[in-house]
């Protein structure tokens, strides 16, 4: 076989096996958005079925052997999309085949008992009913670094390299350093303004069905186009795309809360935009898929708080929201409003975090993760350690288990290395923004007219389009001529939130 | 291999294929309720990935070689849950086998095409423009019929063992003669009655977030579990059932006609009890399965018709109807709502038809499908045979072919041989009706005061729990002691519709 037909062979095992993972991910949206509670048996089988045959696929040692021939000659140049599907094709094979069978198979079963043994954990503020399980499966995930890393490196950055290639432990832990550094004194000098918001103008009465339209039609507006997808209720909100010319939503409502809808369909809608202008030519190879984490993080959070919690959006959208509230927001003001929905507020729980608190639980869950792969922490020690990082960065004790170390589901789930690519997409999504605000020229006069395209064409032509050609790292210094850097988001939030709270 | 081995791995197999098929069940599904317009052509390579999958499957020559070493020892005594099975997995195997692949596919894309040709046909009034599809599909399915069958016997019989195994083209054939015999002077009874129903009473306003409670409300009353399945709305109303503990149907509303969701949802639920009382335990094989297209609409009538249309049923479920549609129905008496929704008047659409002169639209397709498929009915005489039939035997002549030949999408979907399995479900539930108001005794009683478990269990116990181990003709045999018969159907049309009629 020559070169030539060996890249398309790869190719078209590639899109087979595209083909298959896209099924189930239409399976795994439909468990989470109309599934009869019955059917979580049989779902679970069909579910499994289909990962079995996606990784008989994709472990088969003739891709290796169809690599090897493509990547003897030198028919394909550097950065060509050939080449760059090729090395990403190498990464994707190398990372599965070199797990061996038996620790995929334990870390999966285990992630499925430690995931119960935590919700059981949490619902009793109980760490040490979780610790077998947290002892577990850091034992197996250190195994699952040393076997993709070969044992070579830092744990740690095999595990990071999962979710964002090229990112190391080391620039995260720099650029978090900063991150801390500047956004703890920003909290402390929020917290004694006087300028405090009154929230409690979204707490009022919002209906589901109005809440629906008014956040699909500003998910609209910004681009996600709803005859390739849809918004769908589940309890947790989250994009999933089948492929091209389908990507879905999902989000939920609280009637006496209008920022959770809004603000989570604007979000997903960001991350769905992504996936839309994804190039639907490449679907089924590196070249046309979602790059990392951090980089869909950056593309929701762009349109959630760049966009969605800017003034100059609100400058647009306030009228239209008095129009569709009448009863609830004919007697606020846009000021009211804009503070409102930029409140600041230490608190426990991540998911419920502002923007500027969000990234210090970001680093404190690092800091953690990154000492028990490492070795330095014991997990029988991460509810204290937990504890007293929290009280150090947001200046009051964690009350009890399930509002401090047992909140998230990510280490119960296997998914340590994950927790960064939160706050490394929102440092992306700064740095990209400052420098869409220095290409478009008058950012703010564009969004306070409600036009969109622009942000979001070059958004497309600067991310999107690359699919996984470049990596995160190469991305930024494309767009923006420097290494992801947290400088951009500092300086962003020191602008945005001194503003608001009078601090300068 | 010993012969216990054999019969382990060939229910492995038949079990994994069931969850392919499952999978694309789920996906077929979600494309008729909530997949966005652009979705469709990913979907559709999703479900050819799919297909081809199952079908590389379920032709294995392996299976060939396992159901031989099955078939020559005398391991498995007749009527054995692993006879049953291995006579059920030879004729899959040897239906799907003996079709040639190159036949299949043409099959495939020709019904693509005629289809697409079939909506345009129809909407133009043009049948000229059909022809050509209509003939190529003649063509492909005699083919078709002798390559299941050896080139022996009935063309169309072995079109028929597809849908209703064992049901031969004579006893169709007589049956149908019966029934024709017997209805057209019932219908010239019922059209000359004095006793005509004022059907706007059903045509009044009824919302239809009202309609889906009140018709889910008696979905669940007579034994469909929303636990294990669920309805939505669709275009088309359809069952489709994944598999133990999930089990779909479709409807659709229409807030100025009473009897399409609310039947149209008694119908599918019918379906649907049928799948959620099939033994879950041999799910994936056929003691798990239902056993034919016949029976599937015996149990859908069951409920739609002789439970739900009937008196008994309504004197339970008229109080409720008007307290949820009180500006409608206050005014109504229940016997002018049961003579509404009981109103036989020959039209010319098939779905839209009474419950009278329904079976005298099939009685003409089969009729003209039969003799197309032997050869005495050229696809070019179609139209004017339709025609004649259709004034003698609904009394007016055809307007046009959208209103006649062309109005069903069978056809041009390749489905010749389907349509008696319409008038035959309706003939097996009027058998098996009578034959559970013998064994129940107070029928009417127990439907009076709503207490349908009886109902089902009998159902259940009698027709759900074989799943595919009686072929339907055995099935009837076996719970009413006699074959499949018009007499009945016959008997209860006439009861039923001359005392509303006051025809005797």
């Amino acid at each position: 076989m020559d070169v030539r037909s060996a890249y398309q062979e790869l190719t078209a095992r590639s899109k087979k096996a595209a083909l298959l993972r896209s099924t189930a991910s239409v399976l795994g949206w439909e468990e989470q958005t109309y599934m009869p509670p019955n059917g979580a048996e049989l779902r679970s089988k069909q579910l499994s079925l289909l990962a079995g045959l996606v990784h008989e696929r994709t472990t088969d040692p003739k891709i290796g052997e169809l690599l090897a021939e493509c990547e003897a000659g030198d028919e394909f140049a550097e950065g060509s999309l050939e080449a760059d599907n090729l090395r990403e094709w190498r990464r994707d094979y190398d990372r599965s085949t070199k797990l061996p069978q038996r620790l995929v198979e334990e870390i999966t079963e285990t992630a499925t008992l430690a995931q119960n043994a935590w919700v059981r954990a949490r619902k009793e503020h109980d760490f040490h009913a979780f610790l077998p399980w947290l002892e577990k499966t850091v034992t197996l995930k250190r195994e699952e670094a040393d076997a993709v890393s070969d044992g070579k490196g830092l744990k740690y950055d095999a595990l990071l390299d999962d979710y964002e290639t090229g990112i190391t432990t080391d620039l995260v832990a720099a650029s978090f350093a900063e991150l801390r550094d500047a956004i703890i004194p920003l909290v402390q000098a929020i917290t004694e303004s006087p300028k405090q918001a009154d929230t409690s103008i979204l707490k009022r009465d919002f209906p589901a069905a109005v809440q629906k339209e008014f956040s699909e039609q500003a998910a609209a507006d910004i681009g996600f186009d709803f005859d390739s997808g849809r918004v769908d209720v589940a309890a947790h909100p989250f994009c999933s795309s089948f492929g091209p010319g389908d990507t879905r939503l999902t989000t939920r409502y609280d009637e006496n809360f209008f920022s959770m809808a809004f603000f989570g369909t604007m979000h997903e809608a960001g991350h769905g935009i992504y996936e839309q202008n994804l190039p639907a030519e490449h679907f089924g190879t590196p070249a046309g898929e979602s790059v990392s984490l951090g980089i869909h993080e950056s593309q929701s959070l762009t349109w959630e708080t760049f966009v969605g919690r800017s003034r100059p959006f609100w400058d647009h959208y306030f009228k239209p929201a008095q129009t569709a509230f009448p009863s609830v927001l004919s007697d606020v003001s846009l000021d009211d409003f804009f503070r409102a929905i930029n409140d600041v507020r230490p608190s426990y729980i991540r998911v419920e975090a502002d923007e500027v608190t969000y990234s210090l639980h970001i680093l404190l869950r690092f800091e953690l993760e990154q000492s028990l792969i490492s070795g330095d922490l014991a997990p029988a020690d991460v509810e204290a350690a937990w504890n007293e990082k929290f009280e150090a960065y947001f200046g009051f004790p964690v009350d009890h288990a399930a509002n401090g170390c047992l909140q998230d589901i990510h280490w119960s789930g296997g998914l340590l290395g994950y927790f960064p690519t939160y706050a490394l997409g929102k440092m992306y999504a700064a740095q990209l923004f400052a420098q869409a605000r220095h290409d478009l020229g008058d950012l703010d006069g564009l969004i306070a007219r409600g036009e969109f395209v622009p942000v979001r064409e070059w958004l497309t032509a600067n991310i999107h389009t690359h699919g996984r050609r470049l990596t995160p790292r190469q991305l930024i210094e494309r767009v923006t001529g420097s290494p992801p850097s947290p400088a951009p988001l500092i300086g962003y939030l020191r602008r945005k939130f001194g503003d608001i709270y009078e601090i300068n």
